[in-house]
């Protein structure tokens, strides 16, 4: 049997490859049978090609088709449930129940319902009508999108289902899907519902793309070509940035979410209330995934002391007890191995774990390290690196003012939490801390931790740099995450009959929200 | 006497500085008295050390204060208008009225009020609220933002009193302008009023900042400090790509307007129906500022033949009848003698003008150029070169197929319009040519000139690229504008009470539109 075929200009085709990988188990380590393609260039050139007549076309298609496509594929999703699942599991070692079959798969049709109800109201393209004027914008189809898929989330993010692909497809383009090369299987049964939803939607054939895996030359020659509208890429800081280098030079638009150390500040009103209850907390939002989640707090701070030690030795013996869960990959392990002994090497100290596990697999030791605050900001810089997995690193701090300091000095990170005494003793540093932490994080969060990233108009994940890219648009959230697919279009003077529906006096959809001489009206 | 001062944290001091420069007067070429200073590193690095704790203390500022600044300095630019409208006559060449005084004046004061408006009604931060998940975001100020004016409109673009100053400083960021070097006297009186307004409104002393010169390397450097949250500029490609290159090596955000040849259509219909009318359009919007806007026509589309002969001798008479206005500066004279003369070596035929004028000061004759669609295809590149001045090139066509090829292969610009018959006769070739043109601009206009740019909350004055490097954007529309100088920022689990104050339950101004729980509503 021939590598899988990749899926271009509507057609399951034989890819343009000399090279072809497979994907491990990462629970046992064993190559999973089964050859995909490292497609050459002349596979990105036919997607582009074809996607660039896909986006002429899909301006011409009511918003209703493109609801119907998302609707029939998330159906089609649920539908062929069980296979896809399986292979997820196979290909991620994450767990089937309740991680991919209860959570991760709903969520990701859970999005692409949104996705098409957003698509239908048409309340994203945030139509603005100065009637006096004359003049009229809104947000329309920025062209073809390229999303690059992280390993971490085989459904939710994937290139070919999750968040950035329903954004995109949403906003009227048409999406090339750059397959993770640790689920390519998983990518493909998805991708197949895609195919078959497509072809009952009766939208253009190149709507979806999927190759599954390419140089790094040609990834970066892919996110510069002219004919892409837009880039949307979950992953390493180190992948990010060299895209973002060539899509920028290029003058293309690129949303690049990238590393994230996610601090978690405990008060100490806070852990006096509540010490067992946040120790158990932070143990399981720390192993969730095994710690491969963009949210996962990497950075525990908290005011040394007898409080400090008990809370840590209660966090340390948490993460002990717990089997440490398969990572995503060897390189992954690698990656984690490494990551924590450079932290090691840089003043950290190990409380619990810092070894590889024994056998079949890529498991590590869940893992905790310790340093205080003097010696965090001796080495800020090396200190602040993400270590993708299940470990994470307390810093105690003597007083408020270092505290201060080391966040004032912080990266841009996606997330930040202050947990905060219940009857308020803690507030006063709330007050000094809360302004510090804000200008460093997308999503502030109070006495929660950041895992959770829920699917709400109101999310923010995202970040200042370099968290993400840019850090005024999200990646989570409908409708917000469409508006990073769009270009803005106005209409100055232009005849009622020639203007998109959307912008004309009077429209059909009773649900759509316009803002019409300053006021939003809906309808 | 010293050169020109600098206003860096709050003082008006002598600047770090071994070099001075003049303005001069374009209708006479004679400098102008008075030295400003070229700013070394130091200048810069203090202002940012400045801005940066300005950004913090704003955030603690109602949007009240920030209004009254707005609305303080727009009365201030009033009432000092005689002196800051002869500066700017002497250092531009622009007429004093009615340009000056009468139309770029008012419109600089009213973004000022209109920011001031959008500040205090907030609206512009498009409260998100999730009530039942307890998840709120806002746009919320992006800290200090550097801004860069262009030559062509010493006021409405200044970087000290512009549209993207009114919408930074309205957005809840300082402002470190820089001063374009063609009009630093007009630039420091409008800064003296902004100097007064500031100290009256009590807002941080660094809240503005001035800067008149820089080297290209200190320029580089300031757009890629890590204290910076975003830049505006507006210019020319060459330094906006400079500029850009340096910002996103460094993940800050920049939102650069470039070049821009604004194609006009005119298809048969209309041309029969008005040819002299729309011949005088044209030669009032070519000469506009001498052609020194960014949405000026440069290229001309029509059907060949005997109406578009006649037309275009009527524009080249138009032309050749007015008197050339001066150009800025003897650079821009330069640049537009060299553009015409490059256009002709790709092939393009000298219809009228290409000539410097005799006599004093920087003018050169009202130019048309003209070529044929075979013609301009096989040049294409080249030909699509922004030529910034009283000049510009009509493009003739034998069929409806040469213009689909011509618009399906040009850049991205600010504006594309087309003029058809008001009888309904062009009506099958708008519906071919729209979609392709529409791709290619930020704003489309029907039976207009692009020359107008309004303030209007629908407005687009941005495009795809290379016009912009943001085509998500605008940088004239109030409130939109703002939003490019803001990030996102999501609560998650919050407590009521720490929320800012547009994200809680309840809130005091009955303006505000907010979306809860998917629905917009006010106050």
């Amino acid at each position: 049997m021939g590598a899988a075929n990749v899926w271009i200009d509507g057609q399951w085709r034989a890819a343009d490859s000399e090279l072809t990988f497979r994907a491990e188990n990462p629970a046992t380590g064993e190559a999973i049978p089964g050859d995909f393609p490292v497609s050459k260039w002349p596979d990105c050139d036919l997607a582009l090609s074809a996607a660039t007549k896909a986006a002429v076309e899909l301006r011409n298609i009511a918003p209703e088709g493109i609801a119907d496509f998302l609707e029939a594929y998330a159906a089609g999703i649920e539908s062929s449930a069980e296979p896809i699942v399986a292979s997820a599991h196979e290909e991620t070692g994450l767990p089937t129940s309740p991680r991919l079959r209860d959570v991760e798969l709903p969520r990701t049709t859970n999005q692409l319902r949104q996705a098409a109800a957003a698509a239908r109201e048409e309340s994203w393209r945030r139509a603005t009508l100065d009637l006096g004027k004359n003049i009229r914008s809104c947000y329309a189809p920025i062209g073809p999108a390229v999303v690059f898929g992280p390993n971490n989330f085989p459904f939710a993010f994937n290139g070919v289902s999750g968040g950035d692909f329903a954004a995109a497809i949403a906003a009227g383009n048409p999406v090339i899907a750059k397959a993770h090369p640790l689920h390519p299987n998983t990518t493909r049964l998805l991708a197949k519902q895609a195919s078959k939803a497509l072809a009952e939607s009766g939208l253009p054939e190149a709507t979806v793309q999927l190759i599954y895996h390419l140089s790094n030359e040609d990834g970066l020659k892919l996110v510069s070509d002219a004919r892409v509208g837009a880039i949307g890429f979950t992953g390493s800081r180190a992948a990010g940035l060299g895209l973002k280098r060539a899509a920028d030079a290029a003058g293309r638009l690129i949303f690049a979410e990238m590393s994230s150390i996610n601090p978690v500040v405990f008060l100490p009103g806070a852990l006096a209330e509540a010490e067992e209850k946040l120790a158990g907390e932070l143990v399981d939002s720390c192993l969730a995934g095994a710690g491969q989640f963009c949210t996962s707090p990497n950075l525990v701070l908290l005011w040394e002391g007898a409080p400090a030690e008990s809370f840590l030795a209660r966090v340390a013996s948490g993460l002990s007890q717990r089997a440490p869960q398969p990572l995503l990959s060897a390189a992954g392990l690698r990656q984690l191995a490494a990551g924590v002994n450079y932290l090691i090497g840089e003043g950290a100290e190990l409380v619990t774990g810092g070894v590889v596990c024994q056998g079949a697999g890529y498991r590590y030791a869940n893992t905790l390290l310790r340093l205080n605050a003097k010696q965090f900001l001796a080495h800020l810089n090396e200190l602040q690196r993400e270590v993708f997995g299940n470990a994470t690193m307390a810093v105690t701090v003597a007083k408020v003012g270092e505290l201060e300091a080391l966040l004032e000095l912080l990266e841009g990170n996606l997330t930040g939490a202050i947990y905060s005494s219940v009857t308020g003793a803690d507030d006063h540093l709330y007050a000094i801390l809360e302004p510090l932490l804000r200008r460093k994080v997308g999503r502030l969060l109070n006495d929660k931790m950041p895992t959770g990233v829920a699917v709400s108009p109101a999310m923010h994940h995202g970040g200042p740099f370099p968290a993400t890219s840019q850090p005024g648009f999200t990646s989570v959230g409908i409708p917000a995450s469409l508006t990073r697919f769009a270009v803005l279009e106005c209409y100055d003077g232009v005849r009622q009959g020639r203007l998109p529906a959307v912008l004309r006096d009077t429209i059909a959809n009773p649900n759509t929200w316009r803002s019409i001489d300053g006021k939003w009206v809906q309808g």
